[in-house]
């Protein structure tokens, strides 16, 4: 179990301090709104009232003893600034910042934080790669060139099985799982002697253009 | 090439239009602030200035032809709903709609609505993850209840090649890829020969119950 302490209670930082929680951690949420405080009071470890900003509020609350904080102030970057500044001098090396956008982002990277979290940027520019690639459901980046997409089976592997397949011998790809259109269950490992649906898509990891071949784009 | 209309040019949905038109598609984008359409004029097949909720808006602009539809209309519930319903009415059935919580994305799915993206949740559970499994560097859900996590090497494993150790065989997972923490890069698919490091760490697909045993905890 590590101790964790998140400065702000609004949408993102909520999300973060309940998940942090509900995943068996230690979590401090300071907030200045008593409402916001009160709700969270029944989800962490300790919801505390303040103004995470102030180093007395920071030390008050436990937060030099916490292996990490993620800081969640929304749009105000000067407050976002001196709590990460105030949290450093607590001693906590490890910072995660939301920022409002890239302009924010790089202010907030200049002062040597963990790193700078764009919740809009990296929800859009994920949908936008979900949508535009053709057939692919879903897309997470592995390094630079390669990635994990969810992709439908090729209509040439249709009542075939991986085994016969062999797509990392033959394609360079690995398929990480199967998914099922009608149970809309996700096989992990996939069953190699099953034959393949047409309503089936694979989850697949492997080179970008390896991918991009399969997937027939 | 598809192509896409997105109304609303707030941090969202500038970020799925120019994603979605740097891979190679048309989008038409539409806001009723002069100064985002002015802004995204270089960035997208058609910047429009209007009202996204309004019929004559939409289809003056082309986006009955669209594919698929990304409304990001902000905090604005009443305008995502109107945008969603017009665009329905024109004929487009991919909806992809960006809510400010879950009691506006329960709202919006009541709707209809292929998917509701809710950026601060998506972004803040995804931190969470990451930070609170032990060991875990980045973590993505797979269906109910498995997923593709980043962990380090377990140490029994240092010096072994992956076909030595068969980790579906005897763990029930798939080592989809290796990061070289000297070079960053992370090699996928990985080199079955090649014996594991200290300083890598593996990307693993399988049953959470699976892949919390391998990270030990």
């Amino acid at each position: 179990m590590s101790r964790y302490v998140v400065i702000g209670l609004g949408k993102f930082g909520s999300w973060v301090a309940k998940t942090l929680e509900a995943l068996g951690h230690e979590v401090i949420a300071i907030d200045s709104d008593a409402l916001l405080v009160d709700r969270h009071a029944e989800f962490v470890s300790r919801a505390v009232e303040g103004d995470g900003t102030d180093p007395v509020v920071l030390r008050g609350a436990g937060a030099a003893e916490a292996d990490a904080a993620v800081v969640s102030m929304g749009e105000n970057l000067a407050a976002s600034i001196l709590a990460t500044v105030a949290l450093r001098d607590l001693g906590i090396h490890s910072l995660y910042v939301k920022a409002a956008g890239d302009a924010e982002g790089r202010a907030l990277n200049a002062l040597g934080v963990t790193e700078v979290i764009v919740p809009e940027k990296e929800a859009g520019v994920r949908l936008a790669h979900r949508l535009g690639a053709q057939e692919v459901l879903d897309y997470q980046p592995l390094g630079s060139d390669s990635s994990i997409q969810e992709i439908a089976v090729p209509q040439a592997w249709v009542g075939q099985t991986l085994r016969e397949l062999a797509p990392r011998v033959h394609h360079g790809v690995q398929v990480i799982g199967v998914r099922c259109a009608l149970t809309e269950s996700v096989q992990v490992p996939p069953d190699p002697d099953a034959p393949l649906k047409d309503s089936d898509s694979l989850v697949v990891a492997g080179a970008d253009a390896a991918l991009a071949k399969l997937a027939g784009h």
